[in-house]
């Protein structure tokens, strides 16, 4: 993994970095470096996520899916954290058999799904922590009972990824489900390397040494200096950029099987540092696509973006066939990569040339490896991230309020937190 | 459609709207209703997207759909206004055929698609304007390409739509392909409720009629007071949070057949109002999915985010079967769409109580015309916006820097824009 500070230097960038302000923000690096490198030997909450890649137990892991021989399709029940890891992974690498997730609970989605699936064939990965999240439990629920009236045996069929108590690990004692922990010290978003976000992933038979050698080179590249570690590069960045007014921090993988990448990592980025009044709001965005699109908000509206761009430096090389016709004449002898790559550099430059703040992200190629740099590094930018901004990355306070309303609310009970949702002020046009 | 300003009113939010705020952007919005009025009389360029709904003609649509009896799939070859309109119809309200686009130019999803995709019985969209947009040509060269190799006569299985001249338009005339027209005068990211958006869906046999009598219903319903017309109500509010500090807008359906109807709104805003210092950034999240993600830094961090969230009133009656333990108690006889409700009720709530504006859009179903009326009355929204902010709503001149430097790279080039691309600052780490 390799990262490119240019387009965040001023005085191109305004936004941006003066190489004095790098000089210091190397110094507030090499502090926060001592307190991670802390928190990974104790395994201390939180910074236990980046010594994953060496502790993940990857036998275990197999112990489970290898029983379960050429599933048609691999259906993830969870929400947040416990979906979009393995949903990364295997949009980014994935192939046969096909991977699904119920991570919300709206009825019509859910309904049609379950009516596409084969359940008979499918193996149901059912991910929550406490085993009480309100959306995942109640979607198994559905789940167990679409596939007992397709007259599939869901005991044999069910994968429980859970906490060491809970309803879920009791239903997967009583049942004798194989099961799976979720890592201790973890929380949910850091989770992707682990078995809430390997198990689809093993399903497909993906290449998971290569996708941890990948993630462990960045963890054991993790230094006191941003000019050394891309990982530290990119988070020192993007918060010093906040400082200077870069409110909003939008992903752009130049890669169409990075698209859930970016949704990953803005989970990762807003709910870790996004507190106490800090952090950025993430976006996400895909390029070339959205060059027709929000990139004429991030070029000429106001000064508040921050844009870090992701790509593979090799691609497919699939030619484009002769256009024939004189206004396509520059297409002629060019690979769709590099129509692409050349987008890439273009709008990086238009950013530029418009003061606009970026940052480049490369890996070799999109394969495990690459994959595995990708998620360690920005774990470990976001890690960074929160000690710069003096911040607990590792909590989620401001998710807990809402959870506890609906909860109320669906009992009927009368608290203050129902009466505060039954109060909110209503200006309904036309009025009602 | 209706749409609930109570999340913006303060003294509960802040930035939020006092009621003098509020008669004062109403005075704002009868002048700006004046000038949109004016502009669809004359049909000027622009405006006329709003008289869209009167002016497509279904019947010349037909008489191109209908030649295509019951095909396996339907590929749009189109990007940004080209193709998300299209997708966004389908997404929301689609069934069969499948519909998929090519959308950009990533060369591992364009191969895995056309390797998948039946040819034989796919039908093929292309759409562009100009008929030289470059992803959409050299994507269709591609997909023309591999339909040959499939032994697919591809001028049997092709819609163009373009514009009166240009080389897609030769194309067309040369093999005598069915061809619609662009609308004039009409942006593309105003174009879903014409060809460029319709094809798909008139494919799949959806209520194109219903769509356009949900569209309409909002059309004519466009008045000079926000009080009394949602549409103006939503684009109002919105402009007076920004005015205020609000400079992140936040699309948060909770439905996941919207999931596209939110991306497809994220280029219209910032693609019409990003412009001369203004305009917000949009982005998109789901409910409730992103409760578990964004919301942390929507409640927790800085007071710069506006959150719209999108529902129908009505949804598909899925009960959650008896969760059987006492810990979810709670779930006991509700339904999953009582619990999506109630979560958005509780996380409206909780945006409340930490003083976070938000609007609420309720449709009374996701069907063909409830959608019409959220594009629709989205649309009136931005050409709102527009006038209230004093930009142009209907150009795009940021995207056309990055357009022309990827042409001239491609061409190889020496010129003050390919210069600027190669003078680009650049500083790696680690060190190159």
């Amino acid at each position: 993994m390799r990262v490119d500070l240019g387009g965040t230097l001023a005085p191109t960038a305004g936004p941006g970095l003066s190489p004095d302000a790098l000089e210091a923000l190397d110094g507030e690096v090499a502090a926060a470096h001592e307190r991670i490198a802390a928190g990974r030997r104790d395994d201390a909450f939180g910074y236990a996520a980046l010594n994953l890649p060496e502790r993940v137990d990857l036998e275990a892991l197999r112990a489970v899916t290898d029983r379960f021989e050429a599933p048609a399709a691999v259906l993830t029940v969870g929400i947040g954290g416990s979906a979009l890891g393995a949903l990364t992974i295997t949009d980014a690498l994935g192939g046969d058999p096909s991977h699904h997730a119920l991570d919300n609970v709206d009825p019509a989605r859910t309904r049609a799904l379950l009516e596409a699936l084969p359940l008979e064939e499918t193996v149901v990965h059912v991910v929550s922590r406490s085993g009480t999240t309100a959306e995942t439990l109640a979607t198994f629920l559905v789940v167990r009972d679409a596939m007992g009236q397709a007259g599939v045996d869901w005991t044999t069929r069910t994968v429980v990824t859970t906490g060491a108590t809970g309803p879920l690990r009791r239903l997967a004692d009583e049942h004798d489900l194989p099961t799976l922990s979720v890592p201790s010290g973890v929380p949910g978003r850091f989770s992707a390397l682990s078995a809430v976000g390997l198990v689809p992933a093993a399903i497909q038979g993906l290449d998971l040494e290569g996708l941890l050698a990948g993630a462990r080179s960045v963890a054991d590249g993790l230094t006191g200096s941003l000019f050394d570690c891309p990982a530290y590069a990119y988070g020192a960045a993007a918060v010093a950029l906040e400082r200077e007014g870069a409110a909003v921090h939008v992903t752009m993988p130049y890669a169409e099987g990075l698209e859930r990448f970016a949704e990953w990592f803005a989970q990762l980025w807003a709910e870790s540092l996004g507190k106490d009044g800090r952090g950025q709001v993430p976006a996400r965005a895909l390029g070339a696509t959205d060059q027709h699109s929000q990139l004429q908000r991030y070029r000429a509206g106001p000064a508040d973006v921050l844009v870090g761009f992701v790509r593979p430096r090799e691609r497919d090389p699939l030619p484009i066939p002769d256009p024939g016709v004189e206004e396509l004449a520059y297409l002629e002898g060019v690979t769709l990569g590099e129509l692409l790559d050349a987008e890439l550099e273009a709008t990086a430059a238009s950013l530029a040339e418009a003061g606009r703040p970026h940052l480049l992200v490369e890996v070799d190629r999109l394969d495990a490896f690459g994959l595995g740099e990708l998620l360690l590094g920005m774990e470990a930018a976001t890690v960074l991230a929160g000690e710069l901004l003096e911040v607990n990355a590792f909590d989620q306070p401001a998710v807990e309020w809402g959870k506890r309303a609906a909860r109320e609310l669906l009992a009927g009970e009368s608290t203050p937190t129902t009466r505060a949702v039954a109060h909110r002020p209503r200006r309904w046009v036309p009025e009602e």
